[in-house]
């Protein structure tokens, strides 16, 4: 793919089915509650019809996909966490043994890992091999990729939310594993949303006060040296970004080409959802919050997506470990507007009561 | 059972095993994952470890309990909703017809309605009997319900508990129907958070302002009618509480009693929950909080219990509508606590990458 196919590829995006959500409204208006009751669980219902286009919806099958790089910008010492851990954990989340890959396993999710650019040789196949080079460059030093490999990643991504979609998936959620990349996401959000380095910039991992200083250090140098144009996505992504948030914010993309609800999951996640929305205004429409992070950059990045997460667990572990939860929640809002009774249908009059005075005894069932 | 009875009982609960929640912590502290990244996750891991006396757990099997019962004190027009739908309602939840029950019924879980005083002689024997009554009297002539209706409600709750327990339920939401209900959880949340009406009375299902107003003059001409003891929560409760109420604040006690992790959820299940702690401080180890309840006196029960929702859904339905995702939440928790690996089994070596360099080549899977 080139940026010519890019932008054709990005043109052929379209929005929610504004027809199909009236519809859902109509019928969430005439459920037995109080209007409004269900809050963001009526939201997603009629969201979710505005994407697939039919009233009533069913979050069944899902999958999350993790891109796992490592980034340069870590041998200026940005990170707590040794750059080993990127290819440990990305091997260990196929077996389902890291936070994410854990609870998705018990939750019978499936979990796609993908190398877009792990810093090692010796990366099994078990892992889907897109590597795109052993890691990005030192962008404290040069741009962090060129242009070309961003758009590379961009389509990297686009194909997993196609398998995806090929798959049956209802619902995809979009994770990362990357040590370094709270560092380059915050440096992509301080270009996107024009904001100072320190109101993005939290402290990944860990990091001591003194790594934590550095890191804004870096990351505010770096900015001033490339100066990245903030109007540009493709210009930020390839100065200041990661491989794993170029590919992640091609998935929002492509999950919008192929009618996909994207879940966006964390710092890094919300980073490139809010690329790809800055590439293509008409993402928005199929972009879901898991849960707040606890990461200070995430709230900019969500207020500018103009949504709000649906979980308040005080997380901050990335890999995508907010999605599965995140995708009961979808599930709970499709029951609910599928099942529920109407007005009409729930009132009880007495013929009714009648009619089941002598039903069997109470006893306890799944309703 | 009567006051006596009662003290015993109370006095049989014990806190949650001390021993196991520190035998929990450590295991977290062993997890490969950046210390406290699971937020929420690891501190639900721990709670549920000092409940259980286990370091791993799991929540299989969900029951959710709802205790429905009219109010007398809707004949002053502080209702937007007719009585008849306490009963309407009441049905359609045995038959996954509401909004709880729906989303519960989707995700397996067993509901268990309890007539504790709806205002109605032919309630079908898919409702539990338990009626203390045809709902509570108006209390702004007359107390509620007499002290001893109180304390047989309370039995009815704990009762509950025990049922669930013997059911060999891993959790037990609590949940409720009775129109009137913010008005009775409001002037019980006044007197024992010792707060002026305005600050926890709500427009329920929708009042007007002037419905609201009216709401609002009720509750507090009732508390200075009847003067509740706030040190006495019988008195509280039997003066301005309900049926429903004081029955939820026994099921709270009765899963402190059980060894059952209780799940309050939404503005009158806080609100008896609330009512239980003070009843016996120990019930607070028992007591997890679903979704954060639009309803303003949600924020002070809650405050005052000193724990945060998981659940950011801007949700008032009541039911115990938030408790089927809650599950879910403790669910994750329990599998990221149980298969993630330990920093010891996270790291990968020469020899382990050499012995799965000929594994089969990536499918997806359900990891």
């Amino acid at each position: 793919m080139n940026e010519t196919e890019l932008k054709s590829l990005l043109s052929r995006i379209r929005p929610a089915d504004s027809a199909a959500k009236a519809a859902a409204k109509e019928r969430q208006s005439k459920l037995a509650k109080p209007p409004g009751s269900l809050g963001a669980l009526e939201e997603i219902s009629v969201r979710l019809a505005g994407i697939t286009g039919r009233v009533c919806n069913r979050i069944e099958k899902t999958r999350i996909v993790v891109f796992a790089a490592d980034n340069g910008i870590v041998a200026e010492g940005v990170a707590s966490t040794p750059q080993s851990v990127t290819l440990a954990q990305a091997i260990n989340m196929t077996r389902g043994k890291t936070g994410m890959s854990a609870i998705a396993q018990d939750f019978g999710i499936d979990v796609e890992v993908i190398d877009v650019g792990i810093n090692s040789d010796s990366v099994p196949k078990t892992i889907l091999d897109r590597k795109l080079g052993l890691g990005t460059a030192n962008f404290s030093k040069q741009p962090a990729m060129t242009r070309s490999q961003a758009v590379d990643a961009l389509a990297i991504g686009i194909e997993a939310a196609e398998r995806a979609h090929n798959s049956g998936a209802d619902a995809l959620g979009i994770g990362e594993m990357g040590i370094g990349n709270t560092t380059t996401s915050a440096a992509v959000l301080a270009c996107l949303l024009n904001l100072p380095v320190e109101s993005v910039t939290g402290r990944g991992s860990g990091l001591t006060d003194e790594g934590f200083a550095l890191k804004k250090r870096v990351i505010s140098d770096a900015v001033a040296l490339h100066k990245p144009n903030r109007a540009d996505v493709l210009d930020v992504l390839s100065k200041v970004g990661g491989f794993d948030i170029a590919a992640m914010a091609g998935t929002f993309i492509g999950c919008a080409l192929f009618g996909l609800p994207a879940v966006a999951d964390g710092l890094i996640s919300v980073t490139a959802a809010l690329a790809a929305v800055r590439l293509c205004e008409t993402v928005r429409d199929f972009v879901f919050l898991s849960h707040a992070s606890y990461e200070i950059g995430y709230r900019a990045a969500t207020a500018e997506l103009g949504m709000e997460p649906w979980l308040n667990l005080n997380m901050r572990l990335g890999e995508g470990s907010g999605c599965p939860v995140a995708f009961q929640v979808m599930r709970a809002a499709c029951a609910a507007m599928n099942d529920m009774a109407t007005f009409e249908e729930a009132s009880i009059n007495d013929d009714y009561l009648e009619s089941i005075r002598n039903e069997s005894a109470f006893c306890v069932k799944t309703v």
